[in-house]
């Protein structure tokens, strides 16, 4: 794949010299396995003497690469093809038909369409969830990026269906092991609680603590969610899940939106990471805001999701940042509420707590993961203060290079494969559409 | 100034040839006065045959400009200065403190800044009310969008004080007047019913009667203004300005967060327009969407603003696209309330309507106020639905080309004066801060 080699930086060690860091000029030194080894003024000069291979900030601003937790990264081919509809309405005649027809190739050009979307905005790092993930995982090995891949568990109580998800859990989790990529790992997806039975979750729940795996689910979106739930299992969704034992420091909950004060709580106590996903709860309308100011004081590490593009429809994190920022002062009616450092914490550093992807700063030992912003775009004219441009003025489009473990996948706004993808992924789409019709 | 010249096309008549206009590919003549003369498959053979200059869309998708109802400009000298604050300790501590040293050169460089930023994400005309407008106007020239410009009239009940806003105000309208530029166009502006006396808004309403003035005010943003505006006028805000004769079909109104239903039928009775600003609303936490619902049950014409970039902090309407529809899904908990289509008119038919630019359409007779998107931009991956990307995936980002009355302002997202601009403008932001320090 000729396209591949657009980039001269081959591999580590590699220097990133005129970098702005916090403020400082400095340059960013880069080990052999892609860890960030010295940063500091001058600290690149005795490796660009000994010839490693440099890249030019020219002033360039440095900040950490953001981290999606909350993907269903395929559905990109899905992007504007049903929206402004009733939720039953939207599934049970658009989305549902439409997916009904997905074939792993499909899979596999809607997440390298995402990944690509994701590269051009930012992200390094997601947690998805979807089906035929075994080409997902093809598709992220091919970008370059680091995801948490995992099967979207749906027995719908049904003994034989169970079967086959288990058997679906334990090839995927096979199939990605044998990969031995460490950028790529592998979790348990049970889908939320009104879709997997007792059984399917404690399976999920037994099969994870065994293996060590991630856990990833939806978990209170809805008002019926809970209602339905409390009904039928006699809980609300988190006791209900801490029941089956899916509440541990390796689960992701998405959404939240209606979690009660002692939820949050007890989230804390399980020490679960929780993805917020404001811009698909405000599409879908589930009246609620994620409960931030709660979650924060239960010490529950809250981290930022896009969810998919059937329900979003975009991929640009700093969109989502934004919307975060937004929703909260304006749900909870308090415009101190999640200050801009904090809402580039939750896309940094807590996501990449959540997905174990590294610490999610730039330090000496962590992996460089990372952006470099264009000083002239001008969402940064004036910088009197980058977080508040981070969060509030800039989109995607501002970054201008991407590094995920000291590989290069973005560089002056030129990623790998770009023409190849989009023609695919277009020509994808449209046979989809086609063969549902 | 050398860098105005780097596009070939000086004047009209302009063909723009194979650009995709509601799913057709056509051609689309430009009269020499900067109106589209026809559309249609082949229109400009003959006009390109006769050496009229061409602009090669090569498959484009053209939609109307984006129009901007309610901005303060030259605040992208303020952007990200300060945020997550208390509102009253923000606007006492931060933003009056800076604002009161503003001069008209920095006037001029922020709204030269703003403009250069609303033609890169695709707004072609806008609605501004600030301080020092005459070199507003100056900016606004220079950079060939369109413009009705107000100066913001405080008076705070004080004879003297109102008598200077007054005769700033008819300064400002012959100053405009003087430059007999179709291009930009002036209205009055009294800032709000807590900020203007009595006497003021009466004065304000015959003024702009007389001379045939747009009117431009921000309305219910919070509920503070209405519950003084009752206690101290004994009305509540907008039958207050119905008594001062400020409701006309000339009026734009901003936010409207707290109209009542009866206030939201007075104002279509009155054939208000109403400039929906949801980022603003929702940074500030007012506490209440807008009631969309309620408006266009009374046939007010809804229009998108921005508000300015201290309090949102980018004037990127793409952003504010995806917010409005997202907020009012949210907030009166309809998902299929204000669909893509309806918010692409607000953002366009809608806002020509209410600054009288034009219909804001593709059609002959328009003036050509219009965007060139590339369709290889990755948020028009797939295209399902133009109006959804635009709506939920597009960022301002995905713009190419922008024409303002046949002007060619920005191609292949190259603007003329761009790294005059980012120059000036930094450094007027940074003495700013300096001289206040």
């Amino acid at each position: 794949m000729a396209n591949q080699e657009i980039f001269p930086w081959k591999k580590n060690p590699l220097v990133l010299t005129d970098v702005l860091v916090q403020g400082r000029r400095v340059d960013i030194c880069i080990d052999e396995q892609g860890f960030i080894e010295a940063i500091g003024e001058g600290a690149g000069r005795a490796g660009t003497r000994a010839g490693i291979p440099c890249i030019e900030g020219k002033g360039a601003i440095a900040i950490p690469g953001l981290v999606n937790t909350h993907t269903h990264a395929a559905m990109t081919l899905l992007r504007g093809y049903a929206d402004d509809m009733h939720l039953s309405e939207w599934l049970e005649t658009r989305i549902w038909p439409l997916e009904a027809h997905l074939t792993g190739e499909d899979l596999y050009w809607g997440t390298r369409l995402a990944c690509l979307e994701m590269i051009r905005t930012g992200t390094v790092a997601f947690n998805d969830m979807y089906f035929y993930m075994q080409d997902a995982a093809r598709a992220v090995q091919e970008m370059g990026m680091k995801a948490v891949l995992s099967y979207g568990f749906i027995d719908l109580g049904d003994p034989d269906r169970r079967e086959r998800e288990i058997r679906a859990t334990e090839e995927l989790v096979a199939a990605v092991r044998r990969m031995q990529d460490p950028r790529i790992r592998v979790a348990v997806g049970p889908h939320a609680v009104y879709t997997v039975s007792r059984e399917g979750l404690s399976w999920l729940a037994e099969f994870s603590r065994k293996e060590q795996l991630g856990i990833h689910i939806h978990l209170s979106e809805t008002e019926k969610e809970v209602i339905d739930c409390q009904v039928q299992n006699g809980r609300r969704p988190p006791a209900w899940l801490e029941s089956c034992g899916l509440l541990t420091p390796r689960t992701v909950v998405a959404h939240g939106c209606w979690l009660d004060r002692e939820e949050c709580a007890l989230l804390g106590r399980k020490s679960v990471h929780i993805s917020h996903n404001p811009q698909s709860n405000m599409k879908l309308a589930v009246n609620r805001a994620m409960p931030y100011p709660d979650l924060i004081a239960h010490g529950v590490n809250v981290t930022l999701g896009t969810d998919g593009c059937a329900s979003n429809n975009s991929l640009d994190l700093f969109g989502t940042m934004k919307t975060a920022a937004l929703l909260q002062k304006f749900f909870w009616n308090q415009e101190t509420l999640l200050p801009a450092a904090d809402v580039v914490a939750m896309a940094t550093e807590n996501g990449a707590r959540a997905l174990g992807t590294g610490s999610g700063r730039l330090e000496p030992g962590a992996p460089a993961d990372l952006l470099l912003l264009s000083p002239d775009h001008i969402c940064n004219i004036p910088l009197h203060r980058l977080e508040s441009n981070l969060v509030y003025s800039c989109s995607g489009s501002a970054v201008d290079t991407v590094l995920c473990q000291g590989k290069v996948l973005m560089h002056e706004r030129r990623v790998p494969y770009e023409k190849e993808i989009l023609a695919g992924a277009t020509k994808a789409a449209a046979d989809l559409v086609r063969r549902s019709a």
